[in-house]
């Protein structure tokens, strides 16, 4: 019997929780510093392996191996674990590697997010083309840390001399002026259909306390923006939406399979959207896995209610994902 | 045997979900666009039949009437098919059409809120007596679309040249500051009982993005407010508020019924608030029916928890209403 | 058999369903103007006994002790029957009283948790210190009634003048700029274990409707921001800073044990914090009890779900504790 895997961090408890509640057995790895969360805090997997460094992480994959283990990764494991590591691993693995490639970089990524037809913002490779507010993202900067905004070239230039920051290491797109909305999609190749199982918004410290300032306040003590991510809250989203979402969500597995073929995308993805009054949904990013914002939804949630007679979060949703696979016989198409 | 009957928007995968959950078959009337969130991403209605236009309506009545449908009207409902309609129509209908007239007319709607003694926002009749700061509302749009808000009556003198507006068909509401709160409630008269089923507040774009612009970059955008409603997202209240809350619904129905005898208002519905620091809830608009906030609570609230054994969203509440009329043989009460 | 007692207010609802969940009678204790939330709205309560006044709570404490009541404290039972009162109550009373000294001092308060050596906003006991922004907080002012904010030292003694205020009779304390995160600890002395049951953040008013008013207007209204809470909304946190969370609430349970030997802080309390965009969290107030924000889980919480097999709200997590502590026969030991 197959086992799941992840590492402690992102949405492991989810995941962990998820292979339960569908009987499977449970490894977590984890460093020493967050294993307490899982030994602890919340004991709910039936083995926790601990590292130093998740540098060490080969040295359990024959363990894994031997165990029958399927890796379920999160935004902390590509993080931790990046393509050339992805390469070499030889564990199970649920999900599309390939697709790593197209996420990892902005520029693939942003062309993946075209073809599929999606309002994007605009892109400035070049900084002195910018003509709009902007954010500048640098990349691999886990969780919106150093993320900034400024309103114009002017502006940008000044906060790159005085950041010293590298211009070929930062994202310059567009800011979009709008609300933030995050989709949580679900692309099942064993069923061959695609689902939308919840929504978030993300909870971003200081930018989601700012408005809590008033102006004059604010022109005295001249708050600085950050991006840091520390948590997440649940949306629903006007019904009549829904069936953009879903065109949105179709395309992109679409392309994925043109882009990566002959699978694609498959499994948990979120697009990162911006909605502008004119109900234009902008994709500021995509996630080709299991995002945080899910973990508001390990009860379920009202649109995975629609779908499933049991509470499905998306980790469990994974699981039931290799069950059916496992059922029909056809486990190598999603592992 | 009753099916329960609705057009796809809204709330309509709700009230088709909360149908199931009480064992009544469900007709799904959409259009062509809407349609595939009924047939592909959430399947859950019995039957889909699609219209080229909901101006189509009628042609699907006497199908209605034979299948024995009760329609559940939503806000998007009472949009597409306005009062005229309403009138002409013969299949039954959960709700009181009369009220219809007081909700659709916003003076009437002010007298009824009124009478009933709640706190409203000062209404101008006359834009030249507006003397504190007022959000203009169009009459007829949808979710928000073309709201603003003006601090004087100069500033909307502007406002209405720029906008080349018809004075007669907006309404100049006083801007309360404060929080918004909006209370869904039913009234089953049935049981003869005021429930508060659950609480929201309305995701709005870009205003409930505005804030996360920090003063200095305001500055220089000078950013323009808008109020598209495109999601919800959870509240609850402090707990002796409540009893505010429930004096508040009483009284909306007990006018209803001097308003529109013998029945009055009864089903779900929603006083929209805003909450000043001095705990008083200003009643900007009642919606005599189910509102989309209640999405929400496909699986239950906190509230709902408390008086029923079962996870019961508004949408199963009203089936659950037609539940307890059929078994005391008093459906036409309310249909 | 026991039953379990509170007063109408607060999170009642959530105290009397988990007790009806796990079995026990309850008896709900109430002003008669709050009365008809327990009698009519939400009539959960085996009994509710009506006072004109809390200041008569000792006229029925004899029945109470006949009842073999146990009463379940929260954050207005204490702001209703003070430290003097605490002392008089022979009632059995779930928690430890002598914590409340800690906790209903300001100044002890911040000696606890500057002992379990938690990040915490600097304290000015002299105003002339003054030398950042600052948050005013009155002492036993309910919900963030009368809190302003201040930008420096002279703003603050305008403030001090226009409002007349006893300066010893008020908390100054550094605004930190940040996004505010409760946190819902659950100290089992039975097991002898910490739980994170759930997370929220409130909702004030009008300080969470000021960012839906772009600077223009900001600029004319020049609004004064208020923190009155009216409410709450949900929040999971990102995974990684779980352990941060568990080793913070670990260290004020130590530290009580301490201060109030023996037995320390037990049951539910919930520390207060805002979190940086250095993901430090600087905890504003601990709350030594159930607060307010836990009656958004009711029907549980995405962490509770983690550590049972049924939908456990802290008021319910309350109730099981009292069940465990009377199958181990060590009743004694929480009451």
């Amino acid at each position: 019997m197959l086992k799941i895997a992840t590492i402690g961090s992102h949405s492991a408890l989810q995941i962990l929780k998820g292979a339960k509640d569908e009987g499977f057995s449970t490894i977590l790895i984890s460093t020493q510093k967050q294993a307490k969360i899982y030994t602890e805090l919340f004991p709910i997997a039936d083995e926790v392996i601990t590292l130093d460094s998740y540098t060490n992480f080969f040295d359990v994959e024959d363990y894994l191996i031997s165990q029958e283990a399927v890796i379920v990764p999160h935004g902390s494991f590509v993080a931790y674990l990046d393509q050339a590591k992805h390469d070499l691993m030889r564990v199970k693995y649920f999900g599309n590697k390939d697709i790593l490639k197209w996420e990892s970089s902005r520029q693939k990524q942003m062309q993946w997010l075209q073809q599929a037809g999606l309002y994007l913002p605009k892109i400035f490779t070049d900084y002195r083309e910018v003509d709009c507010p902007v954010i500048v993202k640098l990349y691999g900067a886990g969780g919106g840390q150093g993320y900034f905004v400024v309103t114009c070239k002017e502006q940008l230039e000044q906060e790159v001399a005085k950041r010293q920051l590298d211009l070929s290491q930062v994202l310059i797109q567009e800011y979009i002026l709008g609300c933030p909305v995050y989709i949580h999609y679900f692309y099942s190749s064993i069923l061959n259909r695609l689902e939308i199982l919840s929504l978030d918004r993300r909870y971003e410290t200081n930018v989601d306390g700012l408005g809590r300032l008033n102006h004059q306040t604010q022109a005295i003590l001249q708050p600085e923006p950050s991006f840091v991510v520390i948590g997440n809250s649940p949306l629903v989203i006007r019904e009549s939406l829904l069936a953009d979402l879903y065109d949105m969500g179709q395309r992109v597995v679409a392309v994925s399979k043109e882009i990566c073929p002959p699978r694609g995308l498959y499994g948990p993805f979120c697009l990162e959207t911006i909605v502008t009054p004119d109900q234009k949904f902008y994709v500021i990013e995509i996630s080709a896995r299991i995002v945080a914002g899910t973990n508001l939804f390990i009860q379920g949630s009202p649109y995975a209610e629609l779908l499933f007679s049991e509470p499905m979060s998306t980790g469990r949703r994974i699981a039931r994902e290799l069950k059916l696979a496992l059922a029909a016989n056809r486990l190598e198409e999603v592992v």
